[in-house]
């Protein structure tokens, strides 16, 4: 099963068209889930929400209502506990719903503590076992978790740049295939080679012996403002 | 000598009143700098621009004449290079001007590759030794590089969260003084702590043996869509 989630970063971020994400996705029979105020922003998009998990806090009692009127299956964290509300959702669709891919809207944007969070919980285990099947996506950016040894990575039409990197030390990174090839890179402190673009269509090959790889398909805004 | 300077990041991602703010500082003395596009911004916001450092290849051939006409100092970069242009205007700034306090706006949104540049890039040397003068700040954030033993932050009225962490391996990890106190926490991969808060206007102690510490000073967006 694929599932969709949402969590509560800003609107700005979103691609514009996730209320059609979200409904081709559900046609398709992915899961719908979502963390704390996500369940209220699929519930103003009239999305039907399989999963939620949450404290509600920053809920008003109104607002809180609607979701547990509306939601499937939902779980009450604390606020204080070892998993954030995220990190108890993901959990609960990978390794309870035992979901094979994992599309996630709301991570970025806002507040960086936040971001990071959520771009760091896929290095920890119990999560870090199902990387892989997580992507990060917001308007601009999609972001794929790497493991060593050998990734083959598709170029996708709407995304003309990529960044390869890692989240701490890597070891022999290798870019094949792109307008920046890369050779036997090792550091002991976390890197982002941005900018890099597909040749064409063709698929790009990322290599390293050790490390916390990451991937960013990465497009730019069109920008309005220009004098 | 302060400095305060602006990358290309998307304008929704500044601070509402970075006009002021940039004027403000220039008065008290403050140098003004930016790379690329942000040379562009500070002459759309008619604040004058001591120092630009780009390849200037995303402005049209009329924003790149205002640009040439009116910085006191400007470096041009080429594509294909060791330093990012952000990165030279750091090291120009922080080496040759040797400024000891070095605001950086535009840092953060859009991009999350460009993004994660700019915040790795004081993590590497030659930059990493500069690290604790440099702040990225944003319209919600202020992140601040730290490094081991001891740190002292100060609490801020217009934040009330933060965010504590590191980008990469850490060792004895400690928070004091804060809503939520941590007591020696190691890992082998990247960490964040997030939506901790200060004690009335107490400053917060973080201490840690190894690592790439950062402490990020977050806020709330004011939410105007609630239901």
């Amino acid at each position: 099963m694929k599932a969709v989630a949402l969590l509560g970063g800003p609107k700005e971020n979103w691609p514009d068209n996730l209320k059609d994400i979200l409904q081709k996705a559900q046609q398709k029979g992915a899961m719908i889930a979502a963390s704390d105020r996500g369940s209220l922003y699929l519930h103003e998009m009239s999305v039907h929400c399989d999963l939620a998990v949450g404290d509600f806090d920053s809920l008003k009692a109104n607002e809180l209502k609607i979701v547990e009127n509306s939601v499937s299956d939902i779980r009450y964290s604390h606020p204080i506990k070892d998993f954030t509300d995220s990190e108890q959702l993901f959990w609960t669709l990978l390794n309870e719903y035992r979901v094979e891919e994992l599309r996630v809207y709301g991570a970025t944007g806002g507040r960086i503590d936040h971001f990071l969070v959520n771009l760091f919980t896929f290095l920890h285990e119990p999560l870090a076992q199902f990387k892989e099947k997580v992507r990060l996506i917001d308007q601009q950016n999609e972001i794929v978790f790497l493991n060593p040894p050998k990734n083959i990575i598709q170029a996708k039409k709407k995304y003309r740049y990529f960044g390869v990197g890692s989240l701490g030390p890597i070891k022999d990174l290798q870019i094949k295939n792109a307008r920046y090839d890369l050779t036997n890179y090792s550091s002991n402190s976390a890197i982002m080679f941005s900018s890099n673009e597909f040749l064409e269509d063709q698929d790009v090959e990322i290599k390293f012996n050790a490390g916390s790889g990451i991937f960013i398909y990465s497009k730019d805004k069109v920008r309005f403002d220009n004098i």
